[in-house]
């Protein structure tokens, strides 16, 4: 009897965790819809790199949806407030940084949620990472499983499930588990302050924390940095 | 001394409910930043109703927010398929009717959620109402708050409160409420399939229940028909 993969839309922005995030759905034999956001991020170069990611990835689709946070502002990465650089361990753990984009991740998945409503999905999955950076909100577990709860009260999908399936791993844990499946990371873009080119800069947090996850496993980064 | 008056955010539609909805607000003394949404809905007409209704009712700001849910289908609202017209009373109260648009009451109040943490309001009003029609899964008083608990866990807003002040309302109760404020009805379009020209056409769910409403209490509804 022939099957047919379950739908579950994926969450991708184009960095590292998305990526590996796409991948570890796929590995666990879901037809991955993706979903990526044009918001007004100064990053936008990461939104080349998630078409490429789910091109790479075998994602059955791809959408890039254009929202406009810059209209809200009230964050670095929407504005032209100095994204940090070079902060050391200690103060990107504390505290809720100015890249903090407010509401953001709850915007993301409410726009996933209408997706699986329309293409009959019950599942959906998001690389947060609460681990190595604990500084966003909107990251933390129990967000996640009170938005659970609210959008299965809130849709037709009462038996949905958001799968977050980074939330356990290190950096080093997350590029560990993507070069065993494959994940090409040259393709794929963290940092929060890139150059026109789309390199990265090396100092900001997202970058900080990448570096060191490689850095860990003993791995070059393939991404190009400035 | 004299004291600021609070900030909230509030959904408007440009319908009834949510005009009685923002008179409400006012009246409790907040300082209203109203929030509209053109999300591709046949019944545009809508928000030049919400940016007069705002103005009447002495909101702080007005905001139309654009976002693409047509992108996404599954609601004749946002789609080709025709609106049902001509229910009864028993046919409107059953089911989920093909107007439902998936997820946007969660897109909506995630939108709500970005404005409060940038004003540092901990109040949201949204005119849901869950008693003449209870057919949306996302109007329901258990949606609302699994909403609450989940945005105070994503957000800087550990007090963020939402305000359904129409729940336990009739559509004549509504109606009731909002003369008595001086919400003035014939600026506000509740119609899913108006004219051209912004006239309701009487026969759709949304008309129904309003002119229902209307006539319960004697009074005639001020709104533009074909």
């Amino acid at each position: 009897m022939l099957t047919r993969p379950r739908p579950a839309i994926v969450l991708l922005s184009g960095g590292m965790d998305s990526a590996t995030c796409l991948a570890i759905a796929r590995a666990e034999g879901f037809a991955c819809h993706a979903l990526s956001f044009r918001y007004g991020q100064r990053h936008a170069v990461e939104l080349d790199a998630a078409t490429r990611v789910a091109s790479t990835l075998g994602a059955v689709s791809h959408r890039v949806v254009d929202i406009d946070l810059r209209a809200f502002g009230g964050s670095s990465l929407t504005s032209s407030v100095a994204v940090p650089k070079d902060r050391d361990d200690a103060a990107i753990g504390s505290g809720i940084p100015n890249t903090y984009v407010p509401a953001r991740n709850t915007i993301f998945l409410s726009f996933a949620l209408a997706a699986a409503e329309v293409l009959d999905a019950d599942d959906l999955f998001i690389g947060v990472n609460a681990l190595d950076y604990s500084g966003y909100p909107d990251c933390r577990p129990e967000f996640i499983s009170a938005y659970q709860a609210m959008a299965r009260l809130g849709t037709r999908r009462d038996a949905l499930t958001i799968h977050t399936p980074l939330a356990a791993l290190t950096k080093a844990g997350i590029v560990a588990r993507g070069v065993a499946l494959g994940v090409d990371f040259g393709l794929t873009r963290t940092c929060y302050d890139p150059s026109a080119t789309g390199a990265a800069c090396g100092h900001c947090d997202a970058c900080l924390l990448r570096l060191k996850g490689f850095r860990e496993l003993g791995l070059e980064d393939p991404a190009p940095y400035a």
